[in-house]
């Protein structure tokens, strides 16, 4: 274990909350790293909850009020996993404190509010991420090798979807912990925000920035009880959400969210199709990739089921060996790894939040698109 | 062997040609049918390519003029499998002369030409049908039955896309046989016409009529040599298109159909989205069908991989045993078979013409909008 | 079409009766064939079950004794589609009157009745082929250009198995139209010789000859009514089958064939590992091959799932275009169209009775091992 | 966070002292534990492999000399993660030391040493247990929970193997770190202790007990360089072993593990075919269970693929959510997990050295019948 600390404190014990605690916690095991991260604080509002996580997770301290925790000198990395409605505040708070600051996904609730985080950071030349985790699934990652060596040549097609099933039950409430996704104030939008955030960032990362869009949203259940009011309220965010993009480089995208897709669970699919080969991935299968080259010989062409699970695949030989899958929760350890890494050589930490806000430019040109059925620019940071 | 006939009279001998030629020919042995088709004639401009056609299939005499087909008095059924510049002109020649008629589709190279032949048809009150044959690939037509029995409770989405990259290589050239999909004039449009027809049309029977549209197309080759004058001509017709769909039951379809996507031979792929289960269907396994039931034990909840060879699918019974799939060339049969019986029944044949033209609506529509960037309200015959 | 005609008389009118007649039929319209097979006659003892399948079929004439049959003049193929306790009294009568005998698979209820058959053709020397009929899958003939062109190198293991679940229910009865399979006079073993016998063939064919074996058979249900006595009698045939392999090329082979398997209706599977690449395929969708090559470059290394419907696949220019499937019937399709060229040419017909006869010695061997639990030698033709 | 701790000692640094290490660290976070797992002391030869394996996990001592890890006063629990010709010296000492004993599988190099060993823990009366980790699959032990209810009702057939290709290199030696494996004299054997172990302990647990058995073994590289001479010597252990099995329930069983299947890397495949119900799982998508229900609508039975990543999921609600799957150290998590409650409510552990006994039973009818080539009973404990 190296001398050097890394202090982190955590905003929010839901989700987000232990997906990072976890991360930070498994890195060290499995990376050296040049910096042993400390789980030195953890804050939440409610004291109870809050305690709870913290002896869970083996935080040295916990704190109830986010103000407190940006403010404490002990503290090196403000790492905001709390709802969406907060992200800007705290970030902004703790850029001013010269703090580094990592963010939960999407940025802020709309292109606005990530505009008003980009230049608190920039201003404070503080070091930032945003955990969009799915670059570092190793299969992923891989993807972004090949394109990036040219193997795929020109590409055509770009195709993503993110398939969700937990929200079709009408007597779904909307608000509260765990459903605040349901509630437009708080989490900024629906499936777009939250799920189609995702499907961009990756496409972004991987063939490059979007010209224009135009986009349709649905929603398909009108109104559900408000946790709050007791009483069923109108529901503002979108149920689902599709929109098709013309690349900068040309080629043609498809993406689609929903939260009503029966029989799917968190099926996120890519698909890019160039000149040479193709690559499919599934977030369902994590840990395969599906590859196909035109230039492998005529009569043995076909979809190669490729199991990312070997020593020379991305991140694999920190895991296990050849065969074993690896999950979920790794990507997170997989960016707490890098981030750690990136920092102490002063290299770029990726994704940053100007890429958090490139992805919410084209979340609001595609729930601008929606509203008014025009086709949209993509709005492009100066 | 049933004693009662039915004269068929096929206008080409390409593709299509051999597919209904092939079915005529098979249907009587596998299924119990009132008339024996009889091959009478088959149409092709070029002599010898049309005697040699008629002497591997059977057929008892060959036309090169389809003007003489249409007025022998010893072909009852005028059935054009030519390309799409052709269909207007003789399905509307055959109606006049009181034929029952057949076309591939599309119907016409566009909704105007098909209103055209729907006009002549309905006029000359005479039995027709298009060949969208996928409706008749058993796991097709059993998602039809279950939707249809409400097995899937209200839908939220339709999804279908048409993928192949047999036309990337830009050496390629357009026009002449075979290639006559590649030249607008011929084809009226690209993978529109040719590949999202087929999506669009079993959309419609499936999921019922779409409301309005937004599209995009590109050309990603945008000259090639025309063998007709042996020098680069501007490519007019569509190399890639996708379009956002309002069904009028409220559920929200996505469609792409492209001639790029490397890796993908013809894979129609199509999945329906319903409050209680969801189908997912793909061309190239046609033999199965993926059922996702939402009813079922929550436990054991996974989609189901339906193998569709079973006495109580539908088709089934007329083939083999359980197990041992059918492939591509039978839907043609099916259909024949189908269009045989009701046609003694006096019954419905489908698709018919007017079904073609809802579908030719829908792909004017996707067209017009790909042009100027609108949502366009999708046309409904009168 | 060819003015050389070959007659063909078929004795049979079931399932296999149905896939011959068919194919027959079929072979000339898809393949360029030096005779036009016609379809002379067709047997079978009971007059209208002859006379529906004639008329069906469009056979010139029908016999109801196959002893007839043999004798006729105008038949030059005598084809055996029977139960297997015809095929060697009837195959043996038409060798010694100068026919062209094929037979259904297995070629006897046992070796020493296959032997008796090989006797006959060879003093006869007259052609024959016995109906092994998924050699010409064009995925398993693609299989054995691979492995004979020395590209999976050095064979370690061979794996093929055969489930089915039919039989399942206790109250299905044994013999009777259908069912003789489950009668032992009849069928002469159970799944060994049914399902067992295409795993070995193909086995032999692709990996070459057994050395020894261990066999277990077992019944599952012991007793089931007759139709022939309406009472339970005991069940002499193996419900089940298993056994391990030691090939002459030093390979390990695992077989396994059951009619108890619920949720397979007929999944012959196989696969071969071998030191460069690996190959695997399945009935269950039999236009597919999957294949694994380990000279790929190590990250991209997968299993490759080929469609098999490409026109440089085997015996596929002949069909349809890229992408579209064929399926069960075609493999005896593609077995008439080899059988006529092959004769035509004076090239050896294969699998030939003595190919039947191989695989009906491993059987023995398995089944006498079963019965002694010793290993056994499998015997081979002198 | 508990009160209560549990002190653990690990023995052995390499794959299996990190999964152990891994999985006591991260039980806790995840699971509400009756006691605090403490990573005591790690033990390993070599001081400094030693002392960076206890930095980097947090141990707080090192040991080099097991001898003194179990007198050592401070340590509950002796984990013995060594290479197998440790297992019985250490456990037989742990337990005459009074320790609470984990093994690593297989318990000894053959029954013989897991006799001597149960013995101990007996005498002792020690609680034991042996890392068979992948019961705690979430989809192996929904199997269980599944077979257990009686669902699948009569069992017909077992099916499993596990399949590698990492030694097929002839220029891959034997012998030294990683390589133990491939000496017989550390091994005990090749793919029956290391492979086979795995697929017999799922088998005794789901299907029971297995009453006999024939088996056939192979060596295909028969010589490779001994790490410690430098030079060629005679390779003795198995790369590879296939065996059909006689369960004492009635069903038949067929097992295979190798090295040499090119392709795959840790393809552990089980299958289960009951009267009403079959189940397929598979190691290289662990996250999947594959289920078939006779009893489902006759039109629409087909193979389900069950994401296994719901709450109601074994396991699965102490993760994150539905459609995010965990992957291979999980399993060792959730058996470290299981280990601390059941020890805490004094209930049995499983699989106890019991357990690991009865597999090695098995593994030396295996062997033996692949050396002489008869059936062989298995012996089962007293």
């Amino acid at each position: 274990m190296p001398e050097k600390t890394l202090n982190i404190g955590v905003v929010g014990c839901g989700f987000m909350g232990r997906t990072h605690s976890n991360a930070f916690r498994t890195a060290p095991h499995f990376f050296d790293l040049p910096y042993k991260p400390v789980l030195k604080t953890v804050c939440s509002r409610n004291p109870e909850t809050v305690e709870a996580f913290r002896s869970r997770w083996g935080y040295e301290t916990a704190e109830t009020d986010w103000r407190c925790l940006v403010e404490r000198k002990d503290v090196d990395v403000i790492d905001i996993a709390s709802p969406n409605d907060t992200h800007a505040e705290i970030a902004i708070a703790a850029a001013n404190a010269g703090k580094i600051v990592l963010s939960e996904k999407p940025l802020g609730r709309n292109a606005s509010e990530s505009l008003a985080i980009v230049d608190a950071v920039q201003k404070a030349k503080v070091p930032n991420m945003v955990w969009y985790n799915y670059r570092r699934i190793p299969a992923v990652t891989l993807a972004k090798q090949l394109i990036d060596s040219g193997r795929l040549g020109r590409i055509f097609h770009y195709r993503a979807k993110f398939l969700q099933d937990w929200t079709i039950s009408a007597s779904l409430p909307q608000g509260g912990t765990g459903l605040w996704r349901l509630d437009a104030a708080v989490a900024g939008s629906g499936v777009t925000g939250d799920l189609l955030a995702h499907c961009i960032d990756s496409a972004l990362w991987l063939n490059g920035s979007i010209a224009s869009v135009t986009a349709a949203t649905e929603i398909f259940v009108k109104e559900r009880t408000h946790v709050r009011t007791g009483k069923p309220e109108k529901i503002e965010i979108d149920d689902a959400a599709t929109f098709i993009a013309r690349f900068a480089n040309g080629s043609l995208g498809t993406f689609e969210a929903t939260r009503y897709a029966r029989g799917h669970k968190a099926l996120y699919t890519l698909e890019i199709n160039g000149e040479h080969a193709s690559i499919f991935w599934d977030l369902h299968d994590l840990h395969r990739l599906q590859y196909f080259d035109h230039r492998d010989e005529s009569q043995l062409r076909g979809w190669r089921s490729i199991h990312i699970t070997d020593a020379d695949h991305p991140y694999m030989k920190h895991w296990w060996v050849p065969g074993l899958q690896i999950g979920y929760e790794h990507t997170f350890v997989h960016q707490a790894a890098d981030f750690i890494t990136s920092l102490s050589k002063q290299e770029p930490l990726w994704p940053n939040f100007q890429d958090g806000l490139a992805t919410d430019f084209v979340i609001d040109a595609v729930l601008n698109s929606a509203r008014d059925g025009q086709w949209k620019k993509v709005q492009h940071a100066a």
